[in-house]
């Protein structure tokens, strides 16, 4: 049977993508060789290097975010290189399992998986490694598994303590764009991984590194066979507003659109949205009686939180009770907190309204699945939302 | 500013249109003369047949409600005519306006505004017409000015008690489709008069006749002068699946969309869904403290629901908050009613947690505008739903 | 079976419908009666002025041109009112039968069908009427069935050197816009009729009547019953931005972005392009050693071209194989010359090399279908565009 | 100043995508983890099987060609390993100077680039290959540069005859689907590279590997580092119906429509479609007097025609004129025959009437660009195509 209304897509990405967006990457293909085009790119070149705040080159990859990890990587460094990652989460351990398929030699820095990377322990593994046979440090700007997110200035001034010259590489695929600030150039990030379906509010298909002139410089001598994310050609081609292989034309469109609606807001006011909605799901959770994930107050994510179910309920037999009645998705627990955690995103073109149908929804379902907890979650939300308008 | 996600539409029409229907009238234009023509001629119109539950034709106008208002009447009378008109609200009220500037004579039985057309005053008002003046009942199936229903079939019974030979005209705009039950044939009606942008989900442009037998017979006789609205030349070009001038061909690729949906939901499904919805509201309201602008139980719309604010309070300016705080429109209250009354649409593509995000948003502007009321109202609409979920 | 590639919809209208006015069609419907509406209502109605070349107020109905016919009509006139015609086609002769319908009384001047309106007659009608009976002489600008446009400027010095106070109307309903000059205020016309499915590039669904002065004096006597075609309402509720019932909102999106774009090419290069098609198309024509149906120089449709087949060869018949193997719809000839005449649509949004495949998919046809004719049509359009390039 | 009418985009590639692709890529954007995923997966996932002709896995990156050029060496070679490849024109040299930056050492056979590749010298090298070093042939299906294609079932039986062992690996990038018969199985190719934008109908996006047994058995072994573009991970989540990260998912819907759309017409009748048009294309270079790139009848491309144009013309200058006068973009001669060829695309959803358009516009453009040439091969074309309807 048809379920009515509109889907809730309030898993942590792909956020749900605006009627303006849709209609962008619909319009009819264009010759990307042809002298029209450049307007396109320097436009996609130029916007997206002001949602990274940086003026450095920004890399867009006709590929989805795994390949801007791979491309971070291949771009740096050579074979057998060490590399310090901390797993915050899932995705953080993911991007550990691709540098291992490409040869590198992560050292890893483990956590519970409820809090962002520690910068002390950053700084001590880089003091101990005297011979900086370290190259880069790899931190989850905001780990889309768990809620939680590291702080990357922090992780900054602790490289810098150390006085060591490893890169430092941040995924901030989920983070950048409409959901948390992320500032490149000012905390001294070298390369930045990002992709389209999250706050950027596009569908999948497009990611992004963003580059320093040292992680420039770590380029020239890097080994790791590639061509498909050769930063040099890209950089070269991109001058002109082009591109040295065929882009995914209509996903530009669209980020083009998706550019113009960041600034039209103002970035300063989407953070404080999306904070807001965090705090205010926060709320919901806590008037449930459930636990957040995340268990350091600094370190909340804006884009998405991770909610504990109580012991001996299933989180994706919820999740199955609130698709199949309420018509909306939610994220599941990965790995180790399979059916132990929900994850809500409330990222992207997202407002108070949906935010309070999204909670509504989920406490429909916690009643539904026979979750233990306590109503008036969706009321404790709207409270604080009356609150801080 | 750019007001972020998405907005919310909940005046009682036109009601949001689902992406669906968004897309279907986004196709190339066709000849509407040529041979492939006829296939979505007859599947629209043999479609809304089955909405309007009758067997009888149903007429489509490249045009709004109004003008559909306007056939019933030119297609049926001369000038002159007593018709009997219950005035439910404000659209009662225009479509008797409508009548007098076509030359018609109306009698006028006055109402409240806070309930349906009473069948014992029409029954009465046709006993005492012992000359058989009055040619026409009209009465408005759901009023969309005030959230209350009439009961057509009990309106029926009393023209036949009456033994009164007299056309039953009913304007279902609001009433038809996705939201309220509505049985053409069964209830003997002569004339249905409905629009695009309500329960059928569509963008406004068309308009319906759905028309009987006896009405046909007295459009045989009927003088008021017209072309456009004229049935017997639409039933003609529409029994080859054509039409004698102009469609307005996207709109009706929408149409055929929106068919498919309401069955694949199953009409059914469809009424039981927004008479939940509208008793959620119901809920919310008095948790609120507010009142409803329906005062009789079995009369409430399953549409919309009408809400009074508190003497000394002006819904317009509570309106005018939810919109720039909430991004989301309610009706405002109409001609007698303005200031004292917003209007709450639950119709169409609707589901509960959209509701739930409605109510929030509508307890936040009571927050927000400094309109007495209760909070709770919200969380009371969520506990009626999971209790009947 | 599918038929590859775009299909060239070369009817006399609907004309193809531009990527641009689909996408704007398909944005989500709004409140025609919050606040924001009003910046719509008053771009498209100040615009559609810009077209119509007038400072007086136009109407947008929410319905398609046979519905501006009757709102010239019942808006003006009383019963029993005598008005001159001039039958220069088809669609001449509908607006004179719907004149009948509405109990008018329709003095007729017969052509030919391959030439306009003749001043010299009007002002010969209009002299003999010495009483005069005449209240409006009604005449067709492009005479969508023939091809033959009449030459307005001439028909208003006819009326004036009559010194009759008839009315002058215009259907324009494929001229307007994007094909013909039409200038409302210059040419004193009194009520212009149009549509938006020809040179406005829109899907049928909107049709306008431009109203003069002396027209909206008559406006003030006429007792033809209206209410959904009444002006006053009309012109009261636009002078605000909105419309006294629903508009056809989605529709209202798309004339904005057409009216748009036929300033962004500039009108003066649109009719200028369509006439030179237009040209083209006869080049082609003669090549093919067929005949024109219109007949006089100055009288050529820059909309469209109606072409005579030979004798014993059934235009319906090529217009068939030219639709299943060229996928190309063709518009038929109507009435008196069904069979003997197709018709080419070269309105709107179109270019040479559309019209180059037009005229190539024609003669196409002529081979298959075996019309006598001699090829190289398609060249010969090809040098004369060559030639004026 | 706009360009009236639908630009016509005829380079080889992105061919323009058909308005219900474009509708269906505009679709919201779903969970790609969630229960009803896998319908879309399995159904694009064995759709493009079908497109292939394989019952073999094909891999969907999202990513533009380039990258699947990349994925089919990467996971079936190492380090240093040799590879034959036939330099057919400017892709068949991309490919082998990505080779060379993923560190593989290819042997070059030249060409004139008018013709496909030689099975005899492909024999021939692989003879004198005693020792097994070569790992692949590497082929173009159809070289987009130069509108020549190369028989690859010849080729295969070439590396058959010689008893070598090493991998058929064929670039089909422009040659599959909507264009040219390509045949995976019964041609023993090992791995075959394709992408969404030429005659699958979609924006550029996706990309295909096709792998036969024999590949992934090289796959087993191969050393050269890779994660985004590993098979197995791929092959072992498609079982399900699911990708293992973030697919582009809206050009999945997409894929799912166009495959569709291809099964609707008939491959066969595809690829005759394509050839005929590609053989009226040289009727009308042949009646300019204008030479075809390609010189083998046998090898000409039913994709795209490259045409030279006379000593001392501007190749570019003339498309730039076409650009400006037509609104038409042809593809520019690369490398090597810069400035001297220009490419018609006729391919993907392409029909007798565009094609007709498209060659009378270079024929103006020809005129106007004053390139010598004579008049009517539009004109040529249209007979040819008269004479095969």
């Amino acid at each position: 049977m048809r379920q009515p209304g509109r889907h809730f897509l309030q898993i942590p990405g792909p956020s749900a993508v605006p009627d303006r967006i849709l209609r962008a990457i619909a319009m009819p293909v264009v010759d990307h060789r042809g002298p029209g085009f450049a307007d396109l790119g320097n436009r996609v070149l130029s916007g997206i290097q002001s949602i990274f705040k940086t003026e450095q080159p920004v890399i867009i990859y006709p590929a989805s975010g795994t390949g801007a990890w791979e491309a971070a990587l291949v771009n740096t460094l050579s074979t057998g290189d060490k590399v310090l990652m901390v797993e915050t989460g899932h995705f953080a351990f993911l991007w550990q399992q691709l540098a291992l398929k490409l040869g590198l030699n992560p050292q890893l820095i483990r956590t519970d998986w409820r809090r962002g990377a520690d910068p002390a322990l950053i700084e001590q593994a880089l003091r101990e490694d005297s011979d900086y046979s370290i190259k880069a440090v790899c931190v989850v700007h905001n780990e889309t598994s768990t809620g939680c997110t590291s702080q990357i200035a922090r992780v900054r001034k602790a490289i810098n303590a150390a006085g060591h010259p490893a890169l430092l590489m941040v995924d901030t695929i989920s983070g950048l764009g409409s959901s948390a600030d992320f500032r490149f150039d000012e905390w001294g990030v070298d390369v930045a991984v990002s992709g389209s379906q999250k706050g950027l509010m596009l569908p999948p298909g497009l990611s992004f590194n963003a580059v320093s002139e040292k992680a420039l410089a770590a380029n020239a001598t890097a080994s790791l066979p590639t061509a498909y994310w050769q930063w040099r050609d890209m950089i070269e081609a991109n001058k002109r507003g082009y591109f040295p292989y065929t882009p995914a034309t209509n996903l530009l469109f669209g980020l083009a659109e998706a550019i113009d609606m960041l600034h039209e807001e103002g970035l300063d006011n989407v953070f404080a949205r999306h904070k807001r909605h965090s705090a205010a799901t926060r709320a919901a959770v806590r008037a449930w009686g459930l636990d957040v994930q995340c268990t350091v107050e600094d370190e909340y994510s804006p884009v998405l939180t991770a909610v504990r179910v109580p012991d001996g309920t299933d989180a994706d037999a919820l999740r199955t009770v609130i698709l199949e009645h309420c018509n909306m998705s939610l994220g599941n627990g990965l790995s180790k907190v399979q059916g132990k955690v929900f994850r809500i995103g409330h990222l992207g073109d997202f407002n108070d309204v949906m935010l309070l149908g999204t909670l509504g929804g989920i406490e429909m379902g916690l009643h539904l699945a026979d979750v233990p907890h306590q109503g008036g979650g969706s009321q404790a939300a709207l409270d604080y939302l009356k609150s801080t308008s």
